[in-house]
């Protein structure tokens, strides 16, 4: 029997490399002889550096940026040697979680410590590089990346525009002529799950603004600021293109990669799949095995479980899912390739015990190995 | 595909029919034309009374009789009218929750109540019983039931001696000219899960009188009256003997049924897979389900869904439990019949929470339902 283990991250719980091993330990507990694939799982949020550095072979590198507030940040980041990737989660260097109190302003929060993540990743080899950017705190358009990686934004006296949205109120001239040669060579994938242009009502200052401290009044500055940041870079890059899908995301982040990085905006989960070839692995297995830490109706719209449900129901493969807890309207998943999804509780506990990562190990294990035994039970009985 | 659910009652959220029900709505989502019988499920302690008269298609009735204390207590039975039988538990007139304070008093204490259940179930047409008779409050020797039914227990001057284990003391004659004619037609199956003799370092006084309020004094007062008993029960009944196993159940209530109404003294389960014709059920099925509020190690100690697996084994039956929690001990279960059990939570909760009846409704059904579309899942591709 040859089974795929992929589950997300249990957040705050097992890394997604810990669950699969705990969900393994309770396979062979019924089919000592399995042949089982552990696979890393992530959706391009939260836990996909540890998910894919861990579960490809990679390995993990801390560097001190600086933070979107100005105060050093230690972000880690992960790489895969062999195919000189770089694996980056924004929010490690410019996340919501690193301003507190007045430093939650996305007039001054900057993306510079991602650029510094990027060029230090450059520094060790890398040259294809897989960013998450969820999570963020900033609304600068990203010029604070592209500063880092040696792009000039200048104001009216030719001198660099200050950190944050309103170094883009000063912005006259945009300059590439000192940007970092290796970055020809690089290429970027983008997990961006949101599809919001870089402006107006739908943009990133009016929708993600007031999560990151704009006031309405901050919100009506910079979204004609980021339009004009936009339009002088459609003087250099004429695909520049703020209506984009996803420019939006991250406070225009995903707008600077795309247009000055020759970035692609893709779902979060179809890179992860994509990168751990996932595919080979899943077209020849019997059974796979998914998950995250809560399974409900939003798991169909696009999660990491649902995406490899999807792709195992290609192949018509049977799908099954353990999760921390389950709600009621989780049944959807039952139509939309999760033949069967198990809650991993075993007695009535507080979510802070069942988070405990013992517990959650020990209890994936137990409930594996139980579903596992229905699985021997009526293969045998059908035989 | 013939289906059996044979669900213990979980205390205190779901009796066994409402456990039964929930799980066949469960299966009835995957596999709709299901054939499925539900079966009362009940180990002769708490719990019996409902499981075997609802799911026999019995009706309840209620009757006041004394409680152990002396105050009056409401007692509900079960009658299965075709059969003529009275499933009674011996709790509901002399149980351990009916006394409070100095109430709980087993020099006083009787159990004259469960003869008047007795009483009103002959009245009622009742001729088999099948009385459990665990939690009681009493220590008298089963002494006041017989009163109820028309035994003398006289005192040196003739006359009957007082209620509680305090009238063995007295005790110099038993007569039973004067029992109720009708008891000749009668037959006991006594459900009795301890096989203490009735008197000794093993019997009830030494063993179950402290729980019951007796101190050391007092013990040591009992337990010689009780052999006093039981010697002049010899003089009637010669077969009577106060080491046989379940004598010391309830008091000595074990006796009294044994060595005065013939009655048998069997293990809960046995009694109820006999009385609800399980087997016959069994052997045409293809899965059996059965469960209970709590699976852990104690569940192979004889108790109900254990009962089920060994019967459902013996056909070579694939047997699947579902419970409220199980603990990590429940492992056991696998070897001994249970091919896989599943803890019914879905998210982590309290334990008040969990139990809540109509919670405890939707999460058995959700997770039947999840368990059979592994089923469905594994038997279409095993084909």
């Amino acid at each position: 029997m040859k089974l795929v283990i992929a589950i997300d991250s249990f957040k705050g719980s097992m890394t997604s490399k810990e669950a699969g091993i705990a969900a393994a330990q309770g396979i062979r507990k019924v089919f000592p002889d399995a042949d089982i694939c552990i696979r890393p799982l992530a959706d391009g949020g939260e836990g996909t550096v540890t998910a894919i550095t861990e579960g490809m072979g990679g390995s993990f590198r801390t560097v001190t940026v600086i933070g979107p507030g100005g105060k050093p940040a230690r972000c880690r980041y992960g790489i895969l040697p062999a195919a000189h990737t770089a694996v980056i989660e924004m929010s490690g260097a410019a996340g919501i979680t690193l301003v507190h109190g007045k430093e939650k302003n996305p007039l001054h929060t900057t993306t510079y410590g991602v650029g510094q993540v990027i060029l230090d990743a450059i520094s060790q080899g890398c040259r294809k590089f897989i960013v998450g950017i969820g999570g963020s705190a900033t609304n600068d358009g990203g010029v604070g990346m592209l500063q880092a990686l040696g792009f000039d934004f200048l104001d009216a006296a030719g001198d660099p525009v200050p950190y944050g949205a309103q170094g883009l109120s000063l912005l006259k001239t945009i300059d590439n002529a000192h940007v970092l040669p290796e970055l020809k060579e690089c290429t970027f994938r983008i997990a961006c799950d949101v599809s919001n242009p870089l402006c107006g009502p739908e943009g990133c200052s009016a929708i993600f603004g007031p999560q990151k401290g704009a006031d309405s009044e901050m919100i009506a500055l910079m979204d004609p600021w980021l339009a004009h940041f936009a339009s002088l870079a459609g003087k250099i890059y004429p695909d520049a293109d703020p209506d984009y899908p996803g420019c939006g995301a991250a406070g225009g982040l995903g707008f600077a990669f795309r247009t000055f990085l020759n970035a692609s905006l893709e779902s979060g989960i179809k890179i992860v799949l994509e990168e751990t070839h996932m595919e080979d692995y899943i077209k020849d297995a019997d059974i796979i095995l998914t998950g995250e830490g809560r399974l409900d109706a939003q798991t169909v719209m696009g999660k990491a479980p649902q995406g490899v449900a999807q792709m195992a129901k290609k192949y018509g493969k049977p799908v099954l899912a353990f999760s921390g807890c389950v709600t009621p309207d989780a049944v959807i998943c039952n139509q939309s390739g999760i033949d069967a999804f198990f809650p991993i509780l075993r007695s009535p506990v507080s979510l802070e015990e069942a988070m405990d990562s013992e517990n959650a190990k020990a209890n994936m294990s137990a409930s594996v190995e139980q579903v596992f035994r229905v699985i021997k039970t009526f293969i045998v009985s059908a035989q």
